[in-house]
């Protein structure tokens, strides 16, 4: 039995929260729960739910004091008040700040992160907070590329004549991509879908989308990822691709791989190329550039007529979603963990980071050493 | 063969247009067509696209001299310049603003209003402008409600779970009802609607939609709007509906009746029963109020955790759409005139307000002379 905190989120525009009232229900059969005051207040999850739902509302300091596991979505501004033999979960990102997870080694304290999990196995899947934050953040650039449309996304048969139905481009078919189609296609858009990836292709086509061809081979990597492709087939799929998009009112792009440069779908000679009045949503959008050339995370601009909405963290967005469906991540994760991290336990290895004063992760071991002078 | 001008929209957040390129290519072969620079910029139909599709382009009073019938969507601010034996054809509303209608009449111009039209005529539904705008800003509505709520609107089985699905309540099942309805129910929300008028309950069925009891009676009256309640009726309703609406996620009011003040459907006490993170849309806002107390039209309010979107004129954040189908309506209207103005003709009758420097509608005259010192 080790308590478990909730903190609040501290980064800009997070609204999500890690657990929810519902999984503290769950949670504190077995777990005691501590959860900082106004942690849930962003996802509409007040205080009184959770002291509803059995756990305790405490200050910040008494929820880093009394806890044994502290869960967040992302790392804390303060972590440093970690102290040795606490446990922190969350979306750690250590393959993008390897920094943090230096410093969490060097305070003992016992490190896992989500974005770690082996996503292809299925008893990870219930624990794939990646998988369910892409699904969020699918559905909703769909819903915001109807809300900055001008036109209807449905065929629609009126008094006046018949209203053609948008045509919608989803460039990348990862679970955003896949959601982001399955939703514009429930609105009544024409969807068509393109992913370098063979299987990606397919599941497109499974969707009832049409399958962008533009003349390029299906690449896969071990890691289920796209790998980069070579500079000549770039250079021809990103022709083809110029072209294509031209034709469509709206595009969403989904294109990332964690902890890398999303790549450059949409050129600004493409940008320009495209119809006043569509819309371009790029999901990739972050802190390291988009899919889009230009993308700046968090802003939407009108760039020729066309509407560049570079979503950034559309999952905080829709945090009563994002933090239901995070927080039963998590609860599966903690049920599958033993006290002491096992890491002959091939999910307990791939998530742990650090322990007992040491990077025990591999890759993120590499990342910092490499980084030494 | 008269010249028909189309003139940029002047009021505030407007970015229809009366005529698009492709309604001017259908017209033109009758009646030549001035545009004024810049008529479709905020909907996206530039210049060029108006001289590819035969129209000359001319500055405001080009148009303003050059044209026979000028279109627009609302009274252009400048109305003063038109001349006498001008028809001026648009959403004029003259049953809001007869003081208007005295002007034209003085100016002798013949002035049509769309929203006049006989609606239940089966021949005139293709000039239906009420109609096919409502259309767009009942979309809209389900939109703007799906992008401003933090849950999913469709059912979803996830690795982790079962999401539920939204309840959405639509109160008004006109066109903008109807189609809000529809909208969200193609996102997957579960969708209620309710109307005081017993024909409209049957039409919420007929979408698939639960049909919210109050336990109240049916109305209906003459014109197809729906008569008043009874105080007594309207009290037992409003208790009915204080309690119903709180259950819901997302509640999009549309009881709109032209010329008249909305009715309050959700008093304050209500919205401050509604659980935190819920969403009302509110498209019978205006400048008299709207559905929802305290709405102000074209604002988004956090009242008590409940988002009030006041959402005003939607049609016009849809102008592709919007625009389409209003020049359609249009054309479709100045194929039926004749030369001089058939008041024989049901619908010329309708939607001629003035004429030779007379107000010729009888309820417009009516307001005028009432309103005579």
């Amino acid at each position: 039995m080790a308590t478990v905190g909730v903190l609040r989120e501290t980064a800009e525009q997070e609204r999500r929260v890690a657990l929810t009232p519902d999984v503290v229900r769950r949670l504190r059969d077995r777990d005691p729960v501590l959860v900082e005051s106004g942690a849930g207040s962003h996802a509409w999850f007040g205080d009184d739910q959770y002291r509803a739902a059995g756990a305790t509302i405490g200050d910040r300091e008494q929820v880093y004091a009394g806890s044994d596991v502290l869960v967040c979505v992302h790392p804390p501004c303060d972590v440093d008040r970690l102290r040795p033999g606490q446990t922190v979960i969350g979306l750690l990102a250590p393959l993008t700040d390897p920094g943090l997870a230096g410093r969490l080694a060097a305070a003992g304290v016992t490190a896992l992160s989500l974005d770690l999990l082996p996503r292809t196995l299925s008893r990870a899947q219930p624990m794939d907070a990646l998988t369910s934050q892409a699904n969020v953040a699918g559905y909703k650039a769909a819903i915001v590329a109807a809300e900055a449309y001008g036109g209807y996304f449905p065929l629609l048969m009126t008094a006046a004549g018949t209203v053609r139905p948008a045509q919608v481009l989803v460039l990348g078919a990862g679970v955003a991509g896949l959601q982001a189609i399955a939703t514009a296609r429930r609105l009544g858009a024409v969807v068509t879908g393109y992913d370098v990836r063979e299987p990606a292709r397919a599941e497109i086509a499974s969707t009832g989308a049409a399958v962008l061809d533009l003349g390029d081979p299906a690449v896969a990597s071990a890691d289920g990822y796209a790998r980069a492709l070579t500079a000549e087939e770039s250079t021809a799929q990103q022709q083809a691709l110029q072209e294509a998009v031209t034709r469509f009112d709206v595009v969403i792009t989904t294109a990332q791989v964690p902890g890398r440069r999303p790549p450059v779908l949409i050129p600004a000679t493409t940008l320009a190329g495209m119809r006043p009045g569509s819309v371009v949503v790029d999901l990739a959008a972050g802190p390291h550039g988009g899919n889009v050339d230009g993308s700046v995370a968090g802003t939407t601009a009108l760039v020729g007529g066309v509407t560049l909405i570079a979503a950034g963290n559309l999952a905080a967005t829709m945090p009563q979603a994002a933090s239901s469906a995070y927080a039963k991540n998590l609860l599966a994760l903690l049920a599958a963990l033993t006290p002491e991290p096992d890491l002959k336990d091939e999910i307990q290895a791939a998530v742990t980071v650090t322990h007992a004063g040491h990077i025990v992760h591999p890759a993120v071991r590499e990342l910092l050493e490499g980084a030494a002078p």
